[in-house]
């Protein structure tokens, strides 16, 4: 007897199947009727949701993961437009990315084909739930989504109103798998099932990444933290260059394309060092600097803090921001080489040959110029929509959109080609 | 103190910084003088292997294995001329795969970046030791190449030259550590070096690829065994038909794109099935075929096997072959979907509809209508060379050729993009 485990993630391998064929136009008409039946139960979701933040809120969950959780009318409005927005994204199934005819007269072509099935194990967000239902299903997959367990009723509620939608169109509801709350040996057996599962796609803190790349026989794209720096180089447009250090942090501080440390080149750290200072402090940031930063503070000594070294390469997600005056581009490049996490990374410059040995040498999945950290979104980006951001280096590296959850194989015509 | 594992890992990665910067020319200039190195010290390198071999033979490793691990004249002069097709490549590095300017106004281009290093675990070949190096170093990748321990002279020697080209080109020689011989504790610290190593790609027996895939947590791509079927639909041309059964298993029988299975479709078995089974006999070929395509044996009964259940999803990798007759397309497709690894599927058609459904359904990293499995290659299909051929769907699926050793990232040009 199989255990439920098991029975789960194989009739989601054998939905997996169906999916991967189904026409764009049948997909886009799911998505779409899905949509119209969200924004008509949003009452029962709200309901369900109520029950989940009366829980938490009895259960002492700490505000920023309570304000994740709550659902609003116009968080569930949103919900039913990004589904609306992912149907109306191109489908990337079957995709013809290259083709040649090879010397022996063989065509042929890679073309784009769904990953089969993904499991995606993330925190109490319920929008997140519908998301990445959307994005799997339209990239031709079956989805496993373990969401926290402080979302259980309303992840439920999601989860039924989408499998109903899927009933009623005629597709195998096993297409979409909610995992509410699981044990620790059966979560253990979960990431065994590498005969029935194709991707696991840990979100959330590094001990649960951790915690899966090292259980996992499946193979993992991890979305770790985003030590991002923003690099001023000498030649920086002073004001260009307060903006994106200002915003990339104040904007939306737990992000994790969120600014964490700024190093100033040298040579325009006297003018811009104080500015920048002030502009964090006016926006009630708490400043880390080392000494040489803190030479600069211009009377503001009191309100900045002495960096300590474990200050650098810290993800804070909070209002904090580090600070660093550095001798040279390449001292800034060794800093992030050291600290980076390969998530963001920004330069300012007017200097088009820095800019470009900056983009170069820096390892991340995003690097940008004269652009804030928080740019590197799938939605900025161009992508449409995303399911996060890969800091793995395999598959895909950066927002992970539509495409990065297929994948491409060989589809080969021959005359009776042999050898 | 670190231990030798996590120094040898570190150096890799400060090597691996260098070598993704360095230009074509000088990549491309490395190759050739090493292509002329090896040449000129074939006697050497002979040397070595004949030590290798002569330690093989009293050790009494069988003659397959013994095969793969002795050098030639022959193969010395076919190493270094892998190693000018590998320069004559084109570069993946700094490729634009996409660029687009989104709303914003930010330039937004994936660009193909190296992976950073790649560590390869595989048999006693000491061949693709240089072929490993070659691909990697193109790629711009530092390499870790743990080959079996039997090839340790072989590969000591070869790995001797091409640290002494590294260093004559002022490249860093940790661009390529070559680890002859191994202990299990410390496999296993190599595997948990995933702030060093980027990928794994084990290559070999299915019990090292479980063994590597449970043990690292580093990523890793899983070239597994190929159970890989041909399906003579009804409307096949019979004489395409027999070539591409009979020399998909003739030609190279302990290759992983070789054919194990032929499923012949009803409608066309009385007259196929006994030309195919006398055409397998003919060549030394064991025929294991269940009792419906024994009915057509023609007299033949005598010599063929009766197929038993676990015949079928074998990879026999030898001059064995299973046969069964199905009675219709649906059938073939569920027995692939039971029995196939994701390796190759071929089909053998005149119906280009029967084709399409065929290729849509059957997932494996290479299907092919009318050609013989064995195309499934890096030089047939175009790539130009191969690393190996993955089963795994996440980053590269099917042949791995130098773009499959790169990645992308995102590089962003603006002009103070915040948000």
């Amino acid at each position: 007897m199989e255990s439920p485990i098991v029975q789960a993630a194989s009739r989601a391998r054998a939905a997996s199947r169906s999916v991967a064929t189904l026409s764009t136009e049948r997909k886009d008409a799911l998505l779409l009727d899905l949509s119209a039946r969200i924004e008509r139960s949003r009452d029962a979701i709200l309901e369900a949701n109520a029950r989940d933040i009366h829980a938490a809120t009895i259960a002492g969950l700490p505000a920023p993961k309570l304000a994740r959780l709550r659902l609003t009318p116009e968080s569930v409005t949103q919900l039913g437009a990004s589904l609306r927005s992912v149907a109306a994204l191109p489908d990337p199934v079957g995709q013809v990315t290259r083709e040649l005819v090879v010397q022996s007269g063989m065509i042929v072509r890679r073309v784009r084909t769904p990953l089969g099935v993904v499991c995606m194990i993330y925190e109490a967000r319920p929008g997140v739930t519908i998301d990445a239902f959307a994005l799997c299903f339209k990239a031709g997959n079956a989805c496993i989504l373990k969401g926290g367990k402080e979302a259980r009723s309303s992840n439920e509620s999601l989860a039924s109103i989408a499998r109903e939608t899927l009933v009623a169109h005629s597709i195998d509801p096993a297409a979409l798998t909610v995992i509410s709350d699981i044990t620790k040996p059966d979560l253990e057996e979960l990431l065994q099932q590498d005969q029935f599962i194709d991707l696991v796609i840990p979100r959330g803190g590094v001990e649960l990444i951790r915690y899966v790349a090292r259980t996992s026989r499946i193979p993992t794209i991890q979305h770790y933290q985003g030590v991002n720096h923003a690099f001023v180089d000498a030649s920086a447009n002073p004001e260009m260059a307060l903006k994106i250090c200002a915003t990339g942090k104040t904007s939306a501080p737990a992000t994790c394309n969120a600014l964490e440390c700024v190093l100033v080149h040298r040579d325009i750290a006297p003018a811009f060092v104080p500015a920048l200072i002030k502009a964090y402090l006016d926006a009630g940031v708490e400043v880390r600097a080392d000494a040489s930063a803190r030479s600069y503070c211009d009377g503001l000594e009191g309100r900045v803090t002495s960096a300590r070294d474990t200050d650098f390469g810290h993800e804070f997600l909070d209002l904090i921001i580090a600070l660093r005056v550095v001798d040279s581009m390449d001292a800034a490049i060794a800093h992030i080489h050291q600290h980076g996490s390969h998530h963001t990374e920004a330069i300012i410059t007017s200097d088009a040959s820095n800019a470009a040995e900056f983009t170069q040498r820096v390892q991340a999945s995003c690097v940008l110029v004269n652009a804030s950290t928080r740019m590197n979104d799938g939605f900025q980006l161009g992508l449409g929509a995303e399911i996060g951001i890969s800091t793995s280096k395999i598959h895909a590296y950066g927002p992970m959109g539509l495409e990065e959850l297929t994948t491409t194989r060989f589809v080969v015509q021959g005359d009776g080609q042999t050898r």
